[in-house]
């Protein structure tokens, strides 16, 4: 089961975060392949925190896999269990999952694993499937037996049921079915494979160490390991690596892409390159846009720890303003105090933040953070400053309103329950209680993120859906169950 | 047992900080002190990672005990635990011993407890006692049981041996028999009991929520309960907390106080206020010391995570070279990899650490970061700064060359271990292999820390044996097992 | 992770007994059926120690499952777990396995869960299917995906492949297609189902207990919750039980049964009622008729515990020679010890049983044992007998040889590590090493089962395969990984 | 913290039997004695089923224990645990505890340590201080600290506090001052250490193994390891054993022994040899005593598992009365169902008792039991044999009426709920609703165990002052607690 109450950031602050789903890695090459899935799931730990699973295969032993719930350092780092998963491949994935969602169950963690008649194969999916609910449906009434509640498993199944010979091309007959977004490592006796879905939402990247191939979500998994960043896998292209190298694959109709924009801001690492940038510098520089775009005059420019430093760093850079760190995080936070009593329960936040007040009495404070979406953090973190004896606070958030649930692998609540979708930035403020609250424009944003010109309104160069709700795949599971689209203009 | 490889900084960096050994925390009033402890000791966490305990009374059930290895906030927050630990009256201790010291074990952690005629007692003690060996043997001889390795049970024996009728009276006498540093949280079945060694080495602070008494080693231990800060406890001062408030006392002949400094540089919280200053200003105005000190041309400023960040932002601030974070820090360390293979194993601080490569590249770097013990990490850093392509690395560090052992609470190598107690700067930084290395001054020090004279030779007014080798209480355990005293001049 | 170790008799005797696969147990009607079903699981133990499984239907809730390694007692009795297992349909599962067998896993253990386009169902399985290997390739050459290795996951995925618009006819589709022995209990969202195979090789009960229905493979763990055995479930049957009753249909072809005789030997409890008589007096009546087939001259009546307790108290009453207890059984084994020194091993079959020397002392000794299967642990006990001084040593043996191996549920050696498979009688006596050694008569064994005319040889009322060879149902999977049948006569 | 609810026949039985309450075992010579000592603690299981602990010394890892609650099999098996006890001298000690006595800890669990100015030294108790309260009181008046609430605890201090220069000396000083029943295993660096109290209340034994030194509670533990069965030590003997042999001391002034003769009804193990009687034969005799003093006309004798088989074979042998399992013991107990429905709870003592229908119907059952204590199992069973359709049900117990609790190790209800305190034989008949309910007569018991002539009234050979009331060492603590002596006649 679960832990009863996963105390990142969100347990505090009412689930007041959007979270990246999952993370995926894959090794081929080493001997112990499954140790450096360890070390790679552990750099991507950011990407999934609820629960995390390996599959390797050795060729005397077979394909084992282990799924646990838990942080990968606290799982995958004992000899007992890593001795469990020899051979020269293996793929892991992490996986962050809504707290009180009911049924979490081991069986839901992936790596998925079938056996088919020519052989196993293993998959890792980051990512969501937007016709699940209806390819699920079409497989149970053919006979497929459904082990999780994962859109994932169809991906398995579908595969299952592939009239082709080999591995591969069952995998493209099956993604060929499938909608949404997909970055997926797989795995069989012996090859590792990786796919990105035609728009590219989530990132995969590939790299070499030695003689062995690595494919990674993020570039920080590449680091801990020491391996070389090669280059990203392609929106829409597959690659199937064996020890004879990589061969490279083109399953889909190409289209132009559409590559998630809040992994600039908040999902990535600030120490990842995406698309050629640094994770860190863009958003250095969407704080400089933010400067340009909504300046206020203040005494103290303050990260709210820790994601938004790098543009709190940016905006004192641009303004003028010292930087100064006026909200310290407890580094020993994991997991909440469970079924405390009422009265300790209510100093909330504080058992993850405290404010130095001995630097924000009596001064104008600029909170910079990286999003608002229910606001229920922001008015805590407020609270505290004034308490602390702020003479004025001013939010400057380094993302335009986030108005829209996004449907292609990262938790969103519902969109009743975000602020922005409800409220203009003027009624934020107010409802936030703060002197001044201030968004970057979608354009800021992709000027920060290398748009020298902007968003293109007609073709937009990034998904960007949580902000303007104009989105690249139709979420079709989602309308069957009634959300509505925004109203064409 | 202890965990086989605990891990925050060290594990990865060969031992290469010094090491708060303990916090303690005391609360009287509310039903469930004992959530309070919890909490407190949550936010002292840094000061000892290892084990934590928590002694509570009831006038019911008496007192209970809990005592466990790993981090408050996986132990002490399970209902089934807090409800074994009843009572308005609670203290509780954290604690940090080094990993391989043999004979690690429960019975160790503190506090320790009593039985004496007059009804029980339990102490929880900061600091070390430096003629704990001696009183150990006359202890035995007489016929006490020791239970524990550790100095501090001591204490408990001297006042079970004590003449007096009640408890603080016994408490007084075994006291005066005691040399070293101490700061000790007690009580018995009414009574919250604090004291601070004559010198005050370290730290202990008073405060108040609403009808109920709080002590604690920090007041970021204090906000996070919501209470009041009151005030220090004095150098030689007890105080005697009862439902009727706050009795104060002076067992010990007066003398000058003499403050552990290094509490400043590093040990404590940033967000806690010490001898009527912010610890974060102090740290920032030592880096704005340094910058003015030891001024060096660069492109960057850049902290070493996470201790190095306030003088970092005060150097950038002071040498208006610009701040940015080249070292990301992975936040979901916490234990390492237990016995991985050795391929892995050399991967080291990379577990932890990675450089912002696209920040870095290029640019000289002034890295900011608060002591050098080993020098085994700064040479780590530094590698991995100039592999992503520095064109120059120049250390500044917070504070003076570490050159002696403390004795009073802190874990220290030995003396032959410590870089600066054979090498001059020069010597370090070549060993270091950087471009430059500074250190800031003795007197820079003590400016930082609001001595605007900088230290009085003949009578420094904080403890800083470690840059001084002066120590202010004769190490007497450990001139027996022949450790030498600096050469009067 | 199954335990390392398990260790009930087999471990100390090196697997030398035959062990029954499998329990099952299912009710209807109480609205925390589970714990009804832990109970039952209990009294079932000895027919599946290495793990159990539960399944339960709540119409709020679901279907929930639970499964676990170990016995029903350690898991299936914390109140944390029973109630994630709320509702008033739930069917359980004991499992053996033996110890070595690769890639226990979890999702080894039973009931099975399908979901299928009319809802879903769960199933228990006892017995074995001889055509499972073949079934199995097939079902994934069409695209079905196996979670385990266990021949009885072919059912659930038949099942899910029928075109029947119902379970219960789903049902009969799937075993139609099996062969083998199986007694089944299974349960959809409203329904107790149980099913034995048309020549009714192992057993299945039907209970009530007021309003509710119970399915259990022995009337022992009816009495365990107070039910009443209302018939055992006919060979060849299916009862399909609803809050409406019970129906009852027959699916199969009829045959002749053939019931399972070593049910009557060892595997039943012998409280428990099997085709209307007790399995005790069943088991006394075995030692009365050996006291009449092989006599001979001694001291004392020994029972080898626990199981050739009623044997040797029927063949002491039927001899007059007195009955003893002169092996004591450690009534706290369970599980073993695990790596232990070399020296320490040695001492085997001490950890569980020691002789009583001042009984055994100078006299001749009858051991009364259930059977010998590789007769390592006859010799085991032997010569602690002949240590303990005892003047000669008779066995007599409460089942013929056992010379071939069961296909139908039974987990036995090899054929060529059965003692019997390759000596007479003669051979065996002088390989243990003892003064005499005789077997019951096969028609000796029917007589004390209740045929009185023995067993009818060219129509067997019983299964004796491991005793005859004469495989009612052809071991297909067996023959073609190269088993050979008995010559034909 | 304690198991719950331990469940060995007391939870199903309402605490309905009287417990030994700890089993004692040294060993001196093997390299891994502890390993030694885990075995025979195994064996000894029966004499404390809740906690067991075990000290070893290595002459260069020094001593070292481990403490664990549940049993020797579940804990002193694991290879990391027993690697943490290396060395050639090791003691232990398992503990019996009533379920639900507060402030059950580990600390209570021996055995016990102390450091003393000659080494340390470990001791085991098996008994009970008489005199512990007063002593406890006096050491903690002068300073003494107390670990844990043991009576046992008391002898470690007085060892601290003698002024003798060896540690033997030191426990002879220490033992002169205790009062009651002990039979102590102890150990120093060196040396092992066997005493038995001038009574001789608790059993205490010698044996060899090649050149090795063993001391156990009961010879059943030297079987297990294969050791010779030397002697008993003697009542008043102290033996101290080293290298060099066996040294025996008197300590104390010579008494005439009362060895426990409830030892021989039910403590110890039927295969232990006591005063060179085998247990097994001494029970067999009381049933062939009370089939002559207490006849009755029957059908079928049969015992209540497992305890009254023994007297059960020989009350049949002498009665020609045929003998028969009409009770079935569920050998998968061990812990019972925790908290479980109000419905399952009501089915008590079927968790791990059924009655075999078959043979108890319609006939007239004689059921020997050992003892009867508060009565509530024997009305349980009566129960369940009167359901299954017996004609008359007739109890025979093989022991005198248990009127007066043990203050002398064993863990007895208050004397207010022994049955036998306010009832007579009549009327406890008229209570259990039996036909017939007949004790063995405290003449025949002292028969039965081997003294001709019966008891000794002026000078009896055994203690029996759970049956006469006559106490052979005044319980001090207990008259001091209010405890009323039997009125002298």
């Amino acid at each position: 089961m679960p832990p009863a109450h996963p105390f990142d950031f969100d347990a505090v602050t009412d689930g007041d975060k959007l979270h990246e789903e999952c993370g995926v890695f894959g090794v081929i090459g080493p001997p112990d392949a499954a140790n450096f899935v360890a070390l790679g799931l552990h750099a991507l730990q950011h990407r999934g925190q609820e629960a995390g699973g390996i599959v390797a295969h050795d060729p005397e032993q077979g394909f084992n896999s282990a799924r646990r719930f838990g942080y990968v350092r606290d799982n995958f780092t004992k000899a007992s269990l890593m001795e469990t998963l020899p051979g020269p491949v293996a793929i892991g994935h992490v996986r962050y999952s809504t707290a009180g969602k009911k049924g979490a169950a081991i069986r839901d963690v992936q790596p998925f694993f079938g056996e088919f008649s020519m052989g196993g194969a293993a998959i890792a999916h980051n990512g969501n499937i937007t016709n699940a609910d209806e390819l699920r449906r079409e497989l149970i009434d053919r006979g497929s037996i459904f082990q999780s509640s994962s859109d994932s498993e169809c991906i398995i199944h579908l595969m299952a049921r592939s009239l082709q010979r080999d591995i591969p091309a069952r995998m493209e007959d099956a993604l060929r079915r499938v909608e949404g977004a997909f970055s997926i490592v797989a795995m069989t006796r012996t090859k590792l494979i990786g796919v990105r879905d035609p728009l590219g939402v989530r990132p995969l990247v590939l790299g070499q160490l030695g003689d062995f191939w690595v494919l990674s979500s993020e570039t920080c998994a590449l680091d801990i390991i020491g391996a070389k960043f090669l280059r990203e896998i392609e929106p829409g292209e597959m690659v199937v690596i064996t020890a004879d190298g990589v061969e490279s694959r083109r399953p889909f109709r190409p289209r132009p892409p559409r590559f998630c924009i809040f992994e600039h801001v908040y999902f990535s690492r600030p120490d990842s390159i995406i698309g050629g940038r640094s994770v860190y510098e863009t958003r250095r520089q969407i704080g400089v846009e933010l400067a340009r775009e909504v300046p206020v005059d203040a005494d103290l420019v303050c990260p709210v720890p820790d994601s938004g430093t790098p543009a709190a760093i940016g905006y004192a850079h641009e303004s003028g303003i010292p930087y100064g760190m006026g909200i310290i995080r407890n580094q020993y936070m994991g997991r909440t105090f469970i079924e405390p009593t009422e009265q300790i329960r209510n100093m909330g936040v504080r058992l993850k933040l405290n404010v130095n007040r001995a630097l924000i009495e009596g001064k104008r404070v600029i909170l910079v953070d990286d999003s608002v979406v229910r606001g229920t953090t922001s008015r805590k973190i407020k609270d505290m400053i004034l308490d602390a004896g702020a003479a004025e606070v001013h939010f400057r958030i380094a993302s335009p309103p986030t108005a829209w649930p996004c449907f292609y692998g990262v938790d969103t609540p519902e969109r009743s329950k975000l602020l922005a979708a409800s409220m203009s930035e003027d009624e934020m403020r107010d409802y936030l209680g703060v002197d001044s609250l201030r968004f970057i424009s979608l354009d800021g944003l992709y000027r920060a993120v290398g748009e020298a010109a902007g968003r293109k309104p007609d073709c937009p160069q990034y998904c960007d859906a949580c902000f303007s709700g104009e989105y690249p795949v139709e979420p079709r599971d989602m309308i069957a169950k009634g959300f509505e689209l925004k109203a064409a203009q």
